[in-house]
C-alpha cells in the first residue's frame, strides 16, 4: 500500500494529516488482524484461497454525485462501496476473503469525513468477516472516488453465473425491489412521505445488503444470477441476453416492501420506477421449476426472502405484463454509466 | 464488470461508444483468452492460484496531472498504470497473475485516447502474459482516473518484503535511478539537451519497467526489498523504518544511466534530484555480503544490472555520502502524494 507515517509536520493548519498520516489513522485499523495486509506497510498483499476453491475478483468505482450523494452520511459511503462490490461476489456465489481500496480524495476531505467514511466500512467488514488488505490514497483535483476491489472464493467450478438459464426457468429475485430508487425519486417529497417509510427506503439506497448467504446457497441450484444493480428491467436484459434467452416477468409478483408500495400509491407512481430504478443489490436468478422447494428452503436457510416473478422462453424479448396480461411499454430500460 | 452491448444509440454525435460499447470494443479484447474473465460480461472474473503458491494483491490509482502529464502518449498511460503495479508484485518476489482495470472518464475522452490507452495495456499484458479479468468503467467531472489491481502469486512463504532487512547487510538497487524525475525535471529544457539522451529518460518516465524476473529470483537471497517510486531516499527511508535499520548510501555507487549523467553535467544538476526524484520503478533491496556472489547470477539470470550502492547498519539514520564520505544534505525526503 505505502509506508509508515514518517516524522513529518502535517501537511495543512486543519488538523488532516499526510497520506501516511491517513493511512496510519483511518487505514491500518480496518488491516488489523489480517496477517496478509502487512499492516498496510509493504508494497503488496497476500491472500489465501482454501484448497478446491476459485478465486473470485471484482472491482467497482463510485465517484460522489453520481453513484452516491455528496450528502450522504460518510457511513454509508464507506458501506455502499464495499456493499456494491460483495453484492457482485454474492452473485457469483462467492464468499469475501478481503478487499483492496484505492480512495482519491478532494481537496476539501474532513476528519469527521474520514472517521464517518472508515466506519461504515468497518461495519460492513465485521458482518462480512473480511479486512482491507492493500490499497492506495491519492489526491485528486475533483470529486471523491473510491474504487473497491473484492476477492472471495467459490467452490472450484460451482460459481454461478449470468449465462445457465434456460427456457422455462423460472425467474427469482431476492428481497424487495424499487426502494432505493424510490428514495431518491421521492427525496424532494420526504416530508410529505410517512417518516418511517422514507427512512426505509433511505437505508435501501445508502445501506446495500449484499445477499452473500443466499448465493453461497444457490450454488448447484440456480441455473443464472446476476445482481441487480442498473434496475431489474436492464439486469434481466444483461442475464437474459448472456444466456440466450427471453423472460415474461409478471409486475404484479415483483416484491414491494410496505413503504414502497404505500409510497407509490401516495404519490402515484407507475411500475417504471421499480422496473427502471438501480441500486437494488437483490439478486436476480433463475432455476427450472422442479428446483423451486429447494429454492425456498435455501432462501429460508439464508434468512433472505425470494420471490418467483415469470419464466423464462426460447425468445429473445423481455416483456413485462401486468394484471389481466397486458404488456408494460417501458421507455428506457435502466440506467447507464455514462 | 458490466454487461453485453445494447442495442442502443450512441451517447452523443463524437462516435463514442456508451459504457457497454465501450467494454466491448476496447476492454473485451484485453481479456481474449481469459476464460475466467468471462468476456467481461459477468459480475466479477475467476482467476486460479497456483498449488503451494500465495496469492498477491496490489492496487494503485493514476490521476492525470499527478501521477502522469495529460501530454503523455495515451499508449504510455496505459503502461504506465499497468507497470507501477506490477512494480509493486515484482517487490515482493511475485508472478503476475492477472488485473482488474477501474476507468473513470472525464467528458472530453477521445475514441483515439482509448485505443492508445489499450494498445499501451495490450503491449504490457503480452510482455508480462497477463490478460484483464475484469473491472468497471465510470464518467468523471474531473481528471481521467486509472485504478489497477494486480493480482500474482508467490511460492507459500517466499514473498519478499520491506521487513526483513538486518544490520551489516547490503543495499542494492537495479537497473538505474533518476531518469525519469530527470526527464520531468528537464522537460522545459528539452530542447538544449542531446536528443536521444532525452529521449531516453522520457521513456524511463513513461513506460516503467517492473522488474519481475529480478523480484522472482531474488527470492530466498534478498532479505527486504521495495520498489523506487516515491524516489530512493524516501523509499530506503521506508524499507530501513519497516526493518528496523539504519544505512549509509555512497552516492557515488548511484548507477546513472549515460543519459542521466550528461544531462545532469550539462545542466549543473546535484544529487537530489536522482535521490529524491520518483517514477524509478527498480528494486531496491537489501542481502547479506555473503551472498553478492548470488546476487549478480540472480540479476544476470533476470537480464537486469544491479548495483551495490551501500551498507545498512544498527542505527535509524539514512545518510547519503559523497566521494570523500562527507554528508550530503538532503533538504527534503521525496515526495507525498497529498
Amino acid at each position: 500500500m505505502a509506508a509508515p507515517p514518517r516524522n513529518r509536520a502535517m501537511t495543512d493548519g486543519t488538523g488532516r494529516p499526510d497520506e501516511f498520516g491517513f493511512i496510519a489513522t483511518y487505514l491500518a485499523p480496518l488491516a488489523e488482524g489480517c496477517e496478509g495486509a502487512l499492516g498496510l506497510k509493504d508494497d503488496a498483499a497476500l491472500f489465501s484461497v482454501p484448497p478446491g476453491q476459485s478465486a473470485v475478483v471484482t472491482s467497482d468505482a463510485l465517484i460522489a454525485g453520481t453513484h452516491f450523494r455528496i450528502t450522504d452520511p460518510a457511513d454509508s459511503q464507506g458501506a455502499k462501496a464495499l456493499g456494491v462490490n460483495l453484492s457482485d461476489l454474492a452473485s457469483m456465489g462467492a464468499t469475501p476473503l478481503g478487499y483492496t481500496l484505492i480512495l482519491a480524495l478532494p481537496p476539501d476531505w474532513t476528519t469527521d469525513w474520514a472517521q464517518g467514511f472508515t466506519a461504515g466500512l468497518a461495519e460492513y467488514q465485521d458482518r462480512y468477516g473480511i479486512k482491507l488488505l492493500g490499497g492506495d490514497t491519492v489526491a485528486i483535483d475533483g470529486p471523491l472516488t473510491i474504487g473497491v476491489t473484492a476477492i472471495g472464493s467459490v467452490p472450484g467450478g460451482g460459481q454461478l453465473t449470468r449465462s445457465g438459464a434456460a427456457a422455462g426457468d423460472d425467474v427469482w429475485v431476492s428481497g424487495t425491489i424499487g426502494d432505493a430508487a424510490l428514495a431518491l425519486a421521492l427525496s424532494d417529497r420526504a416530508g410529505r412521505l410517512d417518516a418511517p417509510d422514507y427512512a426505509h427506503l433511505l437505508t435501501r439506497f445508502e445501506r446495500p445488503q449484499p445477499r452473500l448467504a443466499l448465493g453461497r446457497n444457490l450454488i448447484g441450484l440456480a441455473s443464472a444470477a446476476i445482481d441487480v444493480s442498473d434496475g431489474l428491467a436492464a439486469d434481466l436484459g444483461h442475464l437474459g441476453r448472456a444466456s440466450g434467452i427471453g423472460a415474461v416477468i409478471n409486475v404484479e409478483s415483483l416484491p414491494l416492501s410496505g413503504a414502497a408500495r404505500r409510497c407509490i400509491e401516495k404519490e402515484e407512481l407507475s411500475a417504471e420506477i421499480v422496473l427502471n430504478g438501480g441500486d437494488d443489490y437483490e439478486l436476480l436468478f433463475t432455476a427450472p421449476p422442479q428446483s423451486s422447494g429447494a429454492i425456498l428452503a435455501a432462501a429460508e436457510k439464508s434468512e433472505c426472502a425470494v420471490s418467483r416473478i415469470g419464466n423464462t422462453n426460447d425468445g429473445d424479448s423481455f416483456r413485462f405484463i401486468g394484471k389481466s396480461g397486458e404488456d408494460i411499454d417501458l421507455e428506457t430500460s435502466g440506467w447507464t454509466h455514462f
